[in-house]
């Protein structure tokens, strides 16, 4: 896919390290791509749900981020994203030691992008990377507002 | 609705507490009815987005509580309940400084329920509250699986 | 919720009465509100899937219908509507008499609106009316394009 | 994937042509492999929207049978599936004139399964396919209940 930005990649990182929820939370932007983002954060015990596994909430959290911003790197750089809406499905306990969540766009557009995205715990010794949730998620690029920029 | 446990109120608050995630982001357990329950959770700014916004994920997993344990409620006693998939519609920027999520009942079922959400912001002086997103969660009741217990 | 056009109910009536698809399906407009829509149809044998229920893909067709008039009904008269995504939670078999499709617009927008919409079955003697499935639809107001007017 | 019944395919195709819907819609059975199936039907213009798209609900019919059976083509031989729920992002509009609809099971589980469906239009004089449409479709295997059998 092509970036309407050439200098895409740098404001990606720019605006995600805007995101204080990141820092808060451990996720991390690992790759950024053309159309793509790949993010990663430790398992948290302190952001679990009642049996010990990640929280899905949490699980949407680095899912819309990776999202979101696999969307903002093909946009104009002068573009704020928002999510309009997500759907998550939880296929599998999420219980790390490492959590992976990709976002790929699937359809870019100039007002609305549909973008998909995988979540992956890996990390165990000898432990094959496992899909823990899928996200396909609807994002709107806003243009000239004020509040939404970057 | 009609709760297969009469003591549902008891085993939902104790349910609740222990998801270290409530205690970590701040969300608390407000009420608890037959099919229903109230969260809340004060704004917080180290988990807002590139805006200043309260994250999609961290709204996400207060509606996620909010119908998980709406379910739960009406579970057998020796239950537990596990997510299977939600929807999140975002309608306007959160930004607190008080947030509710409340979730409901829609289609209680031996194995599958379906439940709704919504999110409001709300506090602020002279201000009504505004309903901020809305989630549908298809949630399992999980008997007999010793890692999903309560 | 007031409508951009005074004359929305005629203008939606008219809308409607293009869609080949419901005309030939058999779903007809019972009512239009300022952001409330009304649809019916009979049960179709012809258009079951393979335990003789309603098709969920019906299903789909007469609640996209009925949301996506929905916010329409508020839209400038020169406006156009497009669904962007929506989804379905199946709660029973539907197998009628009569499917009854309701669409209220929960979030209205200059460019994005929200939708929910619920599906019914009823006309069974002495039978009440029973919740078969809801869906949530993110529909966009078009303007200005000339293949997706009125 | 390894399907619990070595006759998978001719119990998908047998099952398939017992869904009424398809035949008055004119969707056919192209593929059947283990965790997925392709349907193909041509554009139809008697079931089309107000401005001459395929309806988004007759993508959704398409897409719901092409991932309930890529679902089903993995379970065992006495079970029947039913849709617990989807969610569609419409991505084109549809014009055909040929509309195929893919259902790859991402997830395959002894209740629950989720299943990932596009739908794209091909066949235009040099024109490439097109990705019009995706599907997430959570389903659910039936074993024991008499009305949801094959």
């Amino acid at each position: 896919m092509t970036p309407a930005d050439p200098d895409f990649e740098q404001r990606t990182r720019d605006s995600f390290a805007r995101q204080p929820a990141m820092t808060t939370i451990g996720i991390e932007l690992r790759e950024v791509g053309a159309g793509s983002v790949v993010l990663s954060m430790p398992y948290r015990a302190d952001l679990t749900q009642q049996h010990g596994f990640q929280h899905a909430g949490i699980l949407a959290t680095g899912l819309d981020s990776a999202c979101g911003y696999a969307a903002f790197s093909l946009m104009p750089a002068d573009a704020g994203v928002l999510t309009i809406e997500f759907k998550v499905n939880l296929l599998a306990p999420a219980r790390g030691p490492l959590l992976t969540f990709e976002g790929t766009v699937t359809k870019p557009g100039r007002t609305i992008s549909v973008v998909d995205g995988r979540a992956y715990e890996s990390g165990g010794a000898g432990k094959e990377r496992k899909l823990v949730a899928t996200m396909t998620a609807t994002v709107m690029t806003i243009i000239g507002r004020a509040d939404v920029r970057h």
